[in-house]
């Protein structure tokens, strides 16, 4: 039987309430979400914990099979297009039987544009 | 007669890829906006140009009166909590007729949440 773990990557910030921020957005993502995944955790890529290998290794052994990467991040930089890439390459190495599967990031959404906007108008009223 | 100047305030980084990048989102924010705003520009903290001093000149050249300040930040960090602040501070002071407005910051808004379920779930199909 498979199991979908989400795993939702944010760079990670020496400020703990940055850090914070994306625990608590990701918990409402994971309450949005309800039974799609059987389950949704976030890891940073630097300055702050879990490690992406971390939340890799803490899926698997909750049974995931496939694994969802969102990238909370931006724009494509070298952090999304390489970095990112390159730690979940070598997990494929140690999880032959895992599927990962990436999303794009964050910044390339098209609903990006109508929340800026609506942000934007909310400050006129 | 007042005039409405939206200034989306991004980061900046050493790769034009990402900084064109938030150029396209903001032409995208403009176009969406239609008339609401006299003028839509994009400003860069640091690493890229227009800064931030620029674009409030820029605007204010156009003949705005009101500036609407949208952080195109995740995190509120310090760059969002102090750094942008301190500059728009001294910006008010140069040109103390014309009205800076902040809005909070893209990763407080709680489309964001909407936006990264959907992303997750679109990978399962």
């Amino acid at each position: 039987m498979s199991k979908n773990a989400l795993l939702i990557i944010a760079h990670g910030s020496r400020k703990t309430s940055s850090n914070d921020e994306v625990v608590t957005v990701v918990s409402k993502v994971k309450e949005e979400l309800g039974d799609s995944f059987d389950s949704v955790s976030v890891a940073f890529l630097e300055l702050a914990t879990p490690s992406i290998e971390d939340g890799v290794r803490e899926s698997i052994t909750e049974g995931a099979t496939h694994i969802t990467l969102v990238p909370y991040f931006l724009a494509l930089g070298k952090h999304v297009s390489m970095d990112i890439p390159d730690i979940i390459q070598k997990q494929q190495l140690l999880y032959p039987n895992v599927t990962f599967k990436f999303t794009s990031h964050l910044g390339s959404q098209e609903g990006i544009i109508t929340l800026l906007s609506d942000m934007a108008l909310e400050s006129l009223r």
